[in-house]
């Protein structure tokens, strides 16, 4: 986690607290193992990426079969989640984190529609993805 | 929250411990005060909803003014979350978890793009909601 703070960019105290839970329902497995790697946005010509999904979740892939996009959520686990306005590598002026879809959040929770290019024992193969290698999973759902 | 299971519904044991938190960063003010009310998915021509961002995270919303859509993400803090395979209402044959958007799923985070008309201290007016009043709103992201 990186905590230096660029001009211009705001924090806030956290609340003490967290409201709810999360849980991690398996990885990402991409070619990128820093962030600096990754691309700005993924791409649905991008590399082959792997969702490994936890075995005790397999049978709610069932009916993805023949599905061509899902959306994935996932957890960027190294992000800080204490800004409010930054500026991210590769802009020049500071903006609100609502605005932006940078990692650093306070939910650091990402969407990206991916296209699926095979499904084998519990493990989706597909393009689109922007993240490190391992990053968590929590959610897949069908994408029209 | 309805414990009740239909025929082909399948649940597992969920893991005895969340892996990361969530903070509930607003609360989104909708017409509908039952889940039987909403409408199965929101629409762009749909009510005028209110979006009322907590005042700690009021200056992240700096630079959406201009933007005609957002990604908004929700948390369904009633739906059940140990439901692999599920009959949601109106369908008839069950169907695994990831391949509905159902609210019933392991992290029950819903995403919507709705249409913004309007922002003003702290709350983003906004058509395309599909979830009861009161739903903790935990991000918002713009949409191209």
């Amino acid at each position: 986690m990186d905590d230096e703070m660029r001009p211009g960019e705001i924090s806030v105290a956290l609340p003490a607290e967290f409201d709810a839970g999360l849980y991690f329902i398996g990885r990402i497995r991409t070619p990128w193992s820093s962030r600096a790697e990754c691309p700005r946005r993924g791409a649905h010509d991008g590399p082959l990426c792997r969702i490994e999904v936890d075995e005790r979740w397999w049978p709610a892939l069932r009916g993805l079969e023949g599905r061509r996009f899902i959306q994935a959520l996932y957890f960027m686990h190294q992000a800080r989640r204490d800004l409010l306005v930054q500026t991210p590598r590769g802009r020049e002026t500071p903006l609100g984190t609502f605005a932006l879809r940078s990692p650093v959040r306070p939910n650091p929770i990402a969407s990206s529609v991916v296209q699926i290019e095979a499904i084998e024992h519990g493990t989706v193969i597909a393009r689109g993805f922007d993240c490190m290698d391992g990053t968590p999973l929590i959610d897949i759902k069908p994408q029209d």
